[in-house]
């Protein structure tokens, strides 16, 4: 039997997620117009920082914004276009610490509301609060010294969600720091594009497999251009994962459980593959949860067993359906 | 009416590019051999890093002569070749402030004589001297602690030089810093393949485009192989730009505006385009003024309008002129 | 003649590369959580930083490794894929001392063994040691404070390699650091598809090359899946430079020096080029040295005459071994 063939990864942090996260906030506040982004205390000391409502916020700021919603283990960065005929900045990121970057803190697993209130939340405050199932399943929780979150959304936090969230884990506002961005933002396209790993992990969840079996994850997805709103943007950056993302994770265990669940996890897979995702949603009513979620997952993802060295890929990329998203009318 | 169909972006830099510059600067003169160039205390106290003279000078050198250039307001990396068959690296260039980087500072706008001496003058310092109708144009001059500025010339600056361009900015010499390759050099060519989104904004103030619609840029080019001399190496890296650099710039505004613009934009909107640089510029007897200002562009443009959504792009990667421009015997 | 014909590069380090890699080293020991490492005093308070035996390493453990490697004398970074149909994370390495970083210090030249222990030992403790021949050619040797190598295997140094290396370097042990991984690992893999480099310049080596004419360099190569066991590993690892690397060369000098020698510098010159690794390991009943030393070279090599302004390119990439060498089963 191979060396490495008991290997599981623990969830160890190196520290608290939050409090990286917080730290890339810093930074930001520290210079707020090196990043064109707004830096603010609201209600009851809580930082806001305001990286694409009414500021131009930038690439700058939304790798920062991605880094946050990772508890900043992973490296993100722009790099040139790689897909023919699609000639965008590619948003790349890898991490060694899969589960704990992309699943206890980046998935926007935390819909926030207040009356007419409404943002996804993500990043490391989900494992400080504790309270979703999935956060629950993986077993990791902290209690950190600050509490640092991720706002897809176009409107400031009011005093309710910093009261909610900062409650929920336990915390006074002033601990807590909120980074904010509309989907159609230039910082706001970055930290979408840069989950293409996530939407990896989060099929695999659904799919019972075993997370323990993750080592580390590559992922690469072009950057889409702003959208003229918010819904339009959803639709192409979740067009730049489902038909432009590759996605490679190193596993361990047995080829089988691979070969069964991996087929599975690419976008293709789902029964609403094929369109750009503005047509499927619209066919839907607009009703997230009418969409097959198999859907939400990379075009191409590949196995790498670091026990067997066998490696499976499965799916495509699709540079029409992304041309077709992304409207570039060319000449 | 979309939700910043009215952003305006200022021209409010984050401090003066000037001493952001000179920090960079500082890198090179603290640990001169770690990017082998040699920096010297030159005519009255003036600091002159030379990258590239009689020193062999780098990559890195050129990375930061770039950042120089542009008062360290973008972001510039050396990647692998992503053009089929010009298997060269390239260099990737990305701002959320391209006027201020790339006009204000970057733009080779003051030439400097003296006698028989030489240089293109480039970076910020040339919006601490506020004398160019450009930069009068764009409204942003700056009163910084220390004056930067790049030269792209094969000798170092003389005495009248260095009073000259720290008159005109109102220092004294003790206060300048000049960072000098020539263009046949590896630091030289990095800093010029950088200006990728230059020559884009710098066709779009002869189009009497609206700058302040200028939100973020990102480009790419190929690093040719160093000539076999300036005039040489001047044929090379344009043809780099005109044949080799792709450009995304996300814009605000109207579309009309937009599509009449950027027709005109790419390289191929010039009557001069399509033999290498080296060519058309001995076809005009090595007069500058005498070649279609138009020509310098970049190969490829893409308008990405952040408020309609729509995108725009023009113009095509030209390999073939860039194998014969590079002159790469392949076997 | 041209301005830089007479240019010869001395072996000038900007200081020690032992004590530049034992810094790296330090990084990893500061944190070893965030590096998934384990960083241990051993025999005589000798610094054992472990990055792929019994703990999961990673890919920033593996770029760490290469640094160290190479003197911190080299920009290491992963990139997305960029050869078509090989869709695999790449290894990006340039460094502005090719000769110091990938000969005084990369290349693995220090063959390690005790009983039945057995380490390839690699890194800048070559050049304190000055024990080999390539090292005595080179001239160049170093007195550091620390003396730091790596190497590749799958046990930990017991106390008489600590002895042996820190004797034949003239320090005492509590002065080492040694930096470990195995082949078959994440962080082994970067160490060792970082070396498409060093291939080149270790076979210009062999041709009788005048090193002193190698300015700067750049290389590019596919990273592999881990393979099931060390064995594997060297195969697949081998093939990622073999059929896989492209490498860019600045260099001085006349043409036809470079035109003899260039042919003769990629993988396709050698009598055992086309098939991978593992099989021709094999035939030769895995005996090392009954394989064509000439093999251990990059797929593509383009010498650029910084001189001339001439560029020689020579070999072409073979996506389809790299394809059968990483088992990738596609669906």
């Amino acid at each position: 039997m191979s060396h490495s063939a008991k290997l599981s990864v623990p969830l160890v942090a190196p520290e608290a997620l939050n409090d990286r996260s917080a730290r890339v906030a810093d930074a930001l506040t520290a210079c707020p117009s090196l990043y064109r982004v707004a830096s603010h205390e609201s209600h009851g000391g809580a930082r806001v920082v305001n990286c694409g409502i009414d500021v131009p916020g930038g690439l700058s700021a939304g790798l920062a914004l991605a880094r946050m919603c990772m508890g900043d283990l992973a490296d993100v960065s722009i790099v040139p276009a790689s897909i023919p005929s699609v000639d965008r900045p590619m948003v790349f990121v890898r991490t060694d610490f899969p589960v704990l970057a992309c699943l206890s803190a980046q998935y926007a697993g935390w819909a926030l509301s207040s009356g007419k209130y409404f943002a996804m939340g993500s990043g490391p405050m989900r494992s400080a609060a504790g309270k979703e199932e999935l956060i629950k399943s993986l077993g990791y929780t902290e209690t950190p010294a600050r509490v640092t979150g991720v706002l897809e959304t176009r409107k400031l936090p009011p005093a309710e969600i910093i009261e909610k969230v900062s409650g929920d884990c336990g915390l006074s506002p002033d601990r807590l720091v909120l980074a904010v961005a509309p989907t159609a933002s230039l910082a706001g396209g970055v930290q979408v594009v840069a989950r293409s790993v996530e939407t990896a992990l989060h099929k695999l969840v659904e799919l019972g497999f075993d997370l323990s079996r993750l080592v580390a994850a590559q992922g690469w997805a072009p950057l889409p251009p702003i959208a003229k709103n918010d819904m339009a943007a959803i639709g192409r950056t979740n067009d730049a994962v489902l038909y432009g993302a590759t996605v490679v994770l190193q596993v361990t265990g047995d080829d089988e459980s691979i070969a069964e669940a991996a087929s599975r996890v690419p976008s293709c897979a789902s029964r609403d593959f094929g369109d750009p995702f503005a047509v499927t949603f619209e066919r839907y009513g607009y009703d997230f949860y009418k969409v097959d979620p198999g859907l939400f997952a990379p075009a191409r993802i590949i196995f790498e067993n670091v026990v067997t060295g066998r490696s499976h890929g499965f799916g495509s990329l699709c540079p029409e359906i992304l041309r077709a998203s992304f409207a570039i009318e060319d000449f």
